[in-house]
């Protein structure tokens, strides 16, 4: 019986980390690392040195397992979605098994770190129930999230006085336009610049990528004049490191 | 010349402070602490104990002011707003004045402890834009908002798969139901249990107080079945405390 402790570290600045993230790794028997391949190394990396910077705990094991990868290729999304969850499950249980041995005749604490926030468009909650057999109990442990970075970087508040914002995908985006009822709209997961398919009039974006880390890259301005700046700025920056995260918010001045 | 620097210690448990705050917190020549008077002062009291427990530079000086009161019978709720801010302006700008002297010939730092994070639902930002003569640089760092900490208390994310989200307060959701284009709201700086206003049909309310705190109370479960127990919880709890600090996340069957 294991509890599995899904801990928030932020978005790649090891500062990010909360007393209780650090408190909660330093009392995790295992921690399980995904190895990703040689493409986003320096974030695998990251990891490890959180975790060599943090975790003062010498009985706190940390092993690394290799990440499957999802097939981008399958006609349907969610079932892609679906497999890709479940190997990831079975690995995880691979792994636990393979280092719990000596540990099988009491309770285990195994934990993974969570870029940003365990809450937001992150999968290991729902892998997490996929576990069999299921986790004695599942903790969370909340984290700095890029859009609280992005906006802390741009020093901007999300929302307007006492107004709504959403919070979506370039794909949402794309697909359904302006969301209804908001005048400021956070994207996220957008890999193709998804703002040049809306109406750029009186909209003001607030763009960030590896936003809290040393590569960190802001600009902000009006739509029209900034849009095509941020879309070359990315692309170079894509090339240069071989991966980006990104994310940016959008204001339009609220309607009459 | 001051640098104000907005520090966000998240939502009342000093665990969820992070190494950047407390780096910053050292870092700073003066931290401005509000004082509201008896109602909430285990939330001011809180603050001093923060402080306490991780400033560790002695010559970091912690100076509390008098919090000026919202005139909530104001007619026009904006301007009552705005004149509020000015007047939280104005004895932030006499209290560093005051205690400025000795390092008036060279930078200071002044922080101020925000609960969650500078850019949600929060002033200080706003208040910080009027300061007179304007500070030589605001900075914000980041931290845990209530809605994290919601989600993680729940254990649950914020968004289903790929779908947005909107965030959004008590009154948005009494005056204009429930926001179109998503089926996840989370509610924010509600007195007033506004879901009691929306059609509770296949609608399930994660709903928390006090959360991420010792007092923390949870309730969960279909709207229209934990919906009076809430009411009746949220009353119970605010008047032993005195104060309620509550926030819910609803989200409904998606439509076919």
């Amino acid at each position: 019986m294991i509890t599995l402790v899904l801990v928030g570290i932020g978005t790649g600045n090891p500062e990010h980390l909360t007393l209780q993230a650090i408190r909660e790794l330093n009392a995790a028997d295992l921690i399980l690392i995904p190895s990703k391949g040689t493409q986003k190394a320096d974030l695998a990396e990251l990891r490890h040195t959180i975790c060599a910077q943090v975790v003062t705990n010498s009985a706190t094991r940390m092993v690394t397992f290799d990440m499957p990868r999802r097939d981008a290729t399958h006609p349907d999304y969610h079932k892609g979605v679906d497999n890709w969850h479940e190997a990831i499950a079975q690995i995880w249980q691979e792994t636990i098994t393979t280092h719990l041995t000596q540990h099988s005749q009491q309770d285990c604490i195994v934990a993974l770190l969570v870029w940003g926030d365990p809450a937001l468009y992150d999968s290991t909650l729902r892998i997490a129930s996929r576990l069999s057999p299921p986790p004695r109990a599942v903790r969370s442990v909340p984290g700095i999230m890029s859009l609280n970075m992005l906006a802390a970087a741009h020093t901007i508040a999300l929302n307007d006085i006492g107004a709504p914002f959403v919070v979506t995908t370039g794909r949402q985006l794309r697909d359904h336009g302006w969301p209804q009822g908001a005048d400021t709209v956070v994207v996220m997961l957008d890999g193709e610049c998804s703002f040049q398919q809306i109406d750029t009039k009186n909209v003001t974006i607030y763009w960030g990528a590896y936003v809290g880390m040393a590569e960190q890259i802001l600009l902000s301005g009006p739509l029209e004049q900034v849009g095509q700046r941020i879309i070359t700025t990315r692309a170079d920056a894509r090339a240069q490191h071989g991966w980006i995260m990104d994310i940016y918010l959008l204001r339009r001045q609220p309607s009459a």
